[in-house]
């Protein structure tokens, strides 16, 4: 794949990926926190140890392996030893990473459970235990795929401009990296589109008052403070195992 | 509950899973019909005689079913046998419906994978097998839940009205009761109401020209053509089993 056909292709997924997100995010926020959810063993035994949220995501996990979504490059699980795919593997003549190890899932879930869910959904307890955590899963896997997403821009960025990153990655300067591929006018330009969308899905169409399903500015911050952040490490964690040659 | 608060209530879900739905489809929408994940054994025999999508519907009921999804009185499962809940069971104590096993997901899942898919996806197969199916999973779903919605939509026509049902219940006449049921006027401000979610979701918001996620109509007349005759059948079947007797 060529660079410029590379870089559209990344930028479209991105986008359709922000719709994804906030329509899950608006889906989450019918229902209270219902932290008890993220809980270990507070439902008894039955889970095997895990949470709500998290058993449902691992018997997701484990059906959507066995149709072979984490041999895709830009699908990362949440957990491991899930099933081998049932499914013939296809091929991905078109992947323009290198082979890497960098999967955020686990940070990605605590920020989530601890900091993003009481930050967006309104606090306490409705009993909607089932429902929440179905859409736990979905918010996790969109945010997931966006995050890990930051491998292709990493690469991209790195093509574009070789010879500025070859430096930082040689002396796995990470700090250094960030400030390469951060670009605060395309974060902005992300934010204020996030924000319209959230505004445009969010709000009751009809216009009824009282009416609004999330607050388009809890969105934003859902970006500005956890998915971005999340992202701009997937990038740097990638470059660092990346290493400075063409490939 | 009494009848005020039960109309309220089923009025609010309604208008709420038609956003679900809304949302859904634009998902669905964005990959192929890829006909071939409905067509059973196309992909070996892993799936157990299923197909993609069937698998994937399959084995997600049964983890939600773990979690006791199919033990709540607005829930419905495409298959069956499915494992029992790991989770202590919920008192429904304000379940207004007479038992009953009025369930139209066979149908339902035809039409979706005969009629639906191919009217409202654009023809073609792009290989996005794994994430077309997932999408299928979370429309058939919402579908479903909406279709057999139609159960408390009777429950509250029938108690706000029980001496015009009574002859027609007694009578076992579906005709005369899908008559009773059917309310033109609000049909119509359904479909208006879907139309401008559909228009308001599926836009571009920034507005760029061939941008626009689905075609509002496309929705509206999913609702027209499937989900509002299913839903009156969900109503009068229900009506059928329950009996002209005051609950």
């Amino acid at each position: 794949m060529n660079e410029q056909l590379l870089l559209e292709n990344i930028r479209g997924v991105l986008m359709r990926l922000e719709e994804t997100i906030v329509f899950a995010a608006i889906e989450r926020a019918q229902f209270r926190q219902n932290l008890k959810i993220y809980e270990p063993a507070v439902f008894g035994a039955f889970l095997e140890g895990e949470s709500l949220t998290g058993y449902l995501l691992r018997e997701t996990e484990r059906a959507h392996a066995r149709l072979r979504r984490y041999t895709s490059p830009d699908e990362h699980p949440f957990f491991r030893g899930l099933p081998e795919p049932l499914l013939p593997a296809m091929r991905f003549d078109e992947n323009p990473l290198v082979p890497n190890t960098v999967n955020l899932n686990a940070e990605l879930r605590r920020a989530y459970e601890r900091e993003m869910v009481p930050y967006f959904c309104a606090p306490g307890d409705d009993g909607q235990y089932g429902s929440s955590a179905m859409d736990d899963v979905a918010v996790l896997q969109a945010l997931s795929r966006r995050i890990h997403y930051g491998k292709f821009v990493a690469e991209s960025k790195f093509r574009a401009h070789p010879d500025d990153f070859r430096p930082a990655m040689a002396a796995c300067d990470a700090a250094k990296l960030l400030f390469l591929i951060t670009v605060p006018e395309v974060e902005e330009r992300v934010l204020k589109r996030v924000a319209l969308k959230a505004e445009t899905y969010g709000r009751d169409p009809e216009g009824r008052a009282g009416q609004d399903k999330i607050d388009p500015e809890h969105v934003v911050e859902l970006f500005r403070r956890w998915l971005m952040p999340l992202t701009k490490k997937a990038e740097v964690d990638y470059l660092l195992q990346r290493g400075p040659a063409i490939a």
